[in-house]
């Protein structure tokens, strides 16, 4: 059953503007609600194809929260371009205190505006066993169904916090990394796995104003000629050489 | 200008057979024409607003290949969501020689299906140097406009081959590397930058038969609890610790 109401507050979803309004997100895809359901997010609502709940091993009350609906209903209010079999809908977390960068390595993030770059950092966050990442107001909304999606599920284990990083950084008294075209070589700097890494935009990089606040700047050293990496692909690279120090 | 013919000629460059028929390709926006500009790929004809025409500084040959069209034209055989300046049509480049994997690191992709991946992969593998990749058949094409978008116009420096893996793994005589969730430790490893670095399908990871021409099978260590890396990122980390020891 898919009422209209439903139909359409889902729908909704896909903006950010409903989804800070009604504290809700969207999650989908077997691979993403598998991992939502081992989470400790809070799922307000389950909406599957009859061939989803048949193989899914639920609980009592999650199946309460089941809505069977049918492929047209789907994929109407599927935010993906092949909707999937299920489709869940999430109370989105309560922002929790940022932890001490004296003892973890956090990631902050200066107005990375691309989803899926945001979801594959998170996802890689994870991997490495980053537990929170702070984003700049500017950054793509962390709930942004093509964010939730590229994660692959780590949205529901990573903490994402949006503040003014020039106040944040400022207030701090740790190690801040930045990756940084004209940085010294990542591979000959000490790197201690605590403090923060921050990363900057697809195409500006990190902000001047916020540079200032860098203590280490580093670069990947380049035997080509591409201008630049990726930015998800440059915070792989440096999480994998602070956690292969750590 | 933009004839009827030429419009329906750069829009079925879209689908891969076409290409293949035509031996053609488009590539768009401003920074990737720039690239092919400073590219020795051989320009077919360039279509692009006034706006561009004024600010790019041709030469002779290239300003004879010029074709001033409307925004509306333009919207008509771009095959971007948002239609940027300028689009080229570009000879697809004749396959060179497969480089001695003896004294080059070789990039191999099994299955690699994302063009967002792909194109990330090829601009990563310019940044760290590496000159060839070597895709199975089952890859996406490398001149799909969406791997020629992400890769940032390092397409046109990085040579793409598409061969049956395993044949031509076969016949090599050198070390292949393989990404794999239960290899060693990547940072324990003695890595010499070159032979080939074989890597997967985003969710299969690499096909049996060719895990067994694999010579080292090696992980990225994970701290946390994500199932696995994005295919790019993880390429990235491998292609950095390779070009960190070489």
């Amino acid at each position: 059953m898919l009422s209209q109401a439903q139909e359409k507050f889902i729908r909704q979803l896909q903006k950010k503007k409903y989804r800070k309004k009604e504290a809700s997100f969207i999650a989908e895809g077997e691979k993403i609600v598998n991992e939502l359901i081992s989470s400790n997010l809070s799922i307000q609502n389950i909406y599957a194809l009859e061939s989803w709940v048949k193989k899914a091993q639920l609980n009592k009350e999650l199946n309460s929260k089941v809505n069977i609906i049918t492929e047209k209903q789907l994929k109407k209010i599927s935010a993906l371009t092949t909707a999937q079999e299920v489709m869940a809908v999430v109370d989105i977390p309560k922002e929790l205190r940022v932890l001490d960068c004296k003892e973890n390595l956090v990631l902050a993030l200066d107005n990375v505006k691309d989803p899926g770059n945001l979801g594959t950092i998170i996802r890689t966050a994870d991997w490495f066993g980053i537990k929170q990442i702070v984003c700049s107001p500017e950054c793509v909304d962390a709930f942004n169904p093509k964010v939730v999606q590229a994660s692959m599920g780590s949205i529901f284990r990573v903490q994402l916090h949006y503040k003014n990083l020039y106040d944040w950084l400022n207030s701090l008294d740790c190690e801040v990394y930045a990756a940084h075209l004209k940085g010294k070589n990542l591979w000959k700097a000490e790197l201690h796995n605590s403090g923060v890494l921050l990363m900057g935009n697809e195409s500006m990089g990190i902000s001047d104003e916020l540079m200032q606040l860098v203590s280490s700047s580093l670069k990947i050293p380049a035997k080509g000629k591409a201008e630049s990496l990726n930015v998800a692909v440059a915070t792989a690279i440096f999480c994998a050489a602070f956690s292969r120090e750590g």
